[in-house]
């Protein structure tokens, strides 16, 4: 079953319920009857005979909550006592924070870490600039880069309304891979001034991951960074996904026997994620992609990659792999599929065609995009070109990455657990050891 | 006694030591004997009829911790074991990480502070951008910009090696007000490269702290940014300086029954600091200044403030208080100093005059830049304004600081221990309350 879940309303109800076998069977029943799904459920107290639980749930709209609510009420042995807003809840006041990473504990620490100690330790860097690598925070920083013009599904809504995004890839940057991201919020759309300001403020990071800037500057803004920066620059919406979909066609390829790089693939929607797809696959060794766009510059820059525009029918029935980012509900159409497709519908919340459905109408494989999230790609991408002192994050450090989150991958699912840090772990380690294989690492003297 | 810790070495003697009484005392003498200060002593492991303990101390040179290590091998019944560097050692990896504010345990706490969840937050943000104050750690976001021109006393070492020192800032905003401090690296001596990238990322912070940029492009870059921006900015070279020196001023005035408002102040040095300091003073109410530089420029600037250029033995005869901030050891000469003065010689490590050879010539107050640390002020005067939402950060803003540091300093005191969180937690509470009273605070409708 599918789970839309950005549509969602998500609250904590927190019910006193009596402590006996089968009530909880109940209150669960009354919220499955609601078509209401359910996330984790707490025990917060444990009261003479009653226990007090938090029940996460994700339901359609309000009408459906205030259901729920008053079937409750005509319960028997239950009452809501709390309705809590667990999203707002958890943003209050943002989801980062800038932390000391040594103990000062008296005025001596404070001399130690502070003047006067500290100039010893910025002479060494001035007399020996690798030194930075060592006595500083830079080589683990990584800036976060938006100028809010393409914010998950919500458009252009600038980047301070993107901020709860920005932090949200910070927080999994410490907690996948113990890196320190930094958000940095541009109001422009110039990518000249995007440029420039990333520019100066390089020296401060370890690397730059762009994130959700649109179509078609997105592109420029990145090449002519990482061209000029001596520190990766990577666009995340294009290569974050694109890894992650490679990852899952991997998976797909073993359990179907297709073979992976003798098929077509019909690109739908070639925006950042759908030209980072199709170039990380060219890379791969795929040689045939169809694909289509309304819009005429795309399609340009498609068929200058080497792909062939086609109309959407088109893409679809001559494309053995169809994959899907154009953020339009229902738009392959079961006629469309023949026996043997792979089809990747990867538009949240909403994907371009239902995957049952695809699969009653002949195809081998389908998949919508819930767990193609490039938060299973970036952390470790980052940490293993952060690790070689990478200057770029090419194809084979792209590729690397793909295979590890592949082979992590339960038997029958296509990507594994996103909170498992051996995850990011085994990914940062061969991605470093692409980028030392590809010479595009930094090589010290002893 | 003076110390002068930036010429030192500082160093942890890690000594396996008889445990019977006296014997901490012959190493201790040891060390005394070599005119050595001894820090923090730790005992850090109990053993059977001895104690291991960390000693740090803070010898001249390196020669003087040979004889102290001789001396000690020579003495029956102590062994050093190990000499750390305990400066390197702290300052390895930097000493800030961006950390996580929200505990994250499964895929359904993921789903909420990340996508679906995050993006209502978005949505509300965008449709009323003043809730990102309360959905985002922007509000409590502060830059800690530098080009590296003038980093401690080591002027411009550029801006990566003085990043010890921002992570040392950043350190202390979050230790002692609970701030965001993002190090931002600048390689650039151009003012208008530092205003522009300096606006274009304005949007993620609170507030800008500009940091160890030389005069005179300091006053440039500040005074149009200020202007600029909606958030405040502020060069701490100048006021956090000039807010400790007006707090320290004040507690003299106290003890000595000088009246400030009336006295002459000679300032001998007017960069960035000299002209910080000369700035707040006259709007607290100081009306005679008499200065001298070796710069004209500085000089014109001054004379344009209201000040009087003189030569420096004009300005130190010629002025009640005197206050240094040069760089020159042993600049002002004994036979300068008058019956009455007051005399502080900030400059670290080695003061302008020596406090002890001030007060014998005739000074009735003297004293040195140990105890003149900006740090005293930078943290409360930021988070005062962060919590008023001020757009500048005013002259009332910092005398409401510096009378708040005045006031907790223990009696005899200059100022009080910068550790001690009741200080900023006080000082951000008045000049919250000072940015209310003038204006400069954002008034939300509820």
């Amino acid at each position: 079953m599918r789970i839309e879940y950005s549509n969602k309303v998500i609250k904590t109800l927190r019910i006193k319920i009596i402590d006996k076998p089968g009530y909880l069977g109940n209150i669960t029943s009354i919220i499955g009857a609601n078509s209401t799904m359910i996330g984790d459920i707490k025990t917060v107290h444990l009261g003479k005979g009653y226990k007090i639980r938090d029940i996460d749930i994700y339901a359609d709209e309000n009408n459906v909550l205030d259901n729920i609510l008053s079937s409750i009420k005509d319960f028997e042995g239950a009452d809501v006592i709390e309705v809590v807003d667990v999203v707002e809840k958890m943003h209050v006041n943002g989801k980062i924070a800038v932390k000391p990473t040594v103990d000062i504990n008296s005025i001596d620490d404070l001399k130690i870490i502070y003047t006067p100690g500290v100039a010893s330790i910025c002479k060494k860097i001035h007399d020996n600039k690798a030194l930075a690598d060592k006595y500083t925070s830079i080589r683990n920083n990584v800036a976060i880069v938006t100028n809010g013009t393409a914010i998950l599904g919500l458009g252009d809504i600038g980047a301070v309304a993107g901020m709860p995004v920005m932090e949200g890839k910070a927080l999994l940057f410490s907690l996948l891979a113990g890196i320190n991201g930094f958000p940095i919020l541009l109001e422009t759309h110039k990518p000249e001034e995007i440029i420039e300001t990333v520019k100066h403020i390089a020296p401060t990071f370890g690397a730059i991951k762009l994130e959700d800037i649109k179509a078609p500057e997105c592109f420029e803004i990145e090449d002519k960074l990482d061209a000029m920066l001596d520190i990766p620059v990577l666009h995340d919406d294009q290569h974050g996904t694109a890894v992650v979909v490679l990852a899952a066609l991997l998976n797909i390829a073993k359990y179907t026997f297709v073979n992976l790089k003798e098929s077509s693939v019909g690109i739908i929607g070639l925006g950042a994620a759908g030209t980072g797809i199709m170039k990380l696959l060219k890379s791969y060794g795929i040689k045939e992609f169809n694909g289509v766009d309304l819009d005429k510059s795309a399609l340009e820059r498609f068929e200058s990659l080497g792909g062939s525009p086609k109309d959407l029918r088109g893409v679809v029935e001559q494309s053995k792999i169809v994959i899907a980012t154009t953020g339009c509900p229902d738009l392959i159409t079961p006629d469309m599929i023949q026996p043997g497709h792979v089809i990747l519908a990867l538009s949240n919340p909403n994907p371009e065609i239902d995957p049952d459905l695809a699969m009653k109408h002949g195809a081998i494989f389908a998949a919508d995009g819930k767990s193609v999230n490039n938060a299973l790609a970036f952390p470790g991408l980052f940490k293993g070109a952060l690790q070689a002192h990478a200057f770029t994050i090419n194809n084979q450090m792209k590729i690397a990455a793909a295979k590890t989150i592949a082979s992590f991958a339960l038997e029958g699912d296509l990507v594994p657990n996103i909170l498992d840090k051996k995850v990011h772990e085994a990914v940062a380690k061969d991605v470093e050891a692409a980028a030392y294989r590809t010479g595009v690492a930094k090589i010290y003297e002893d």
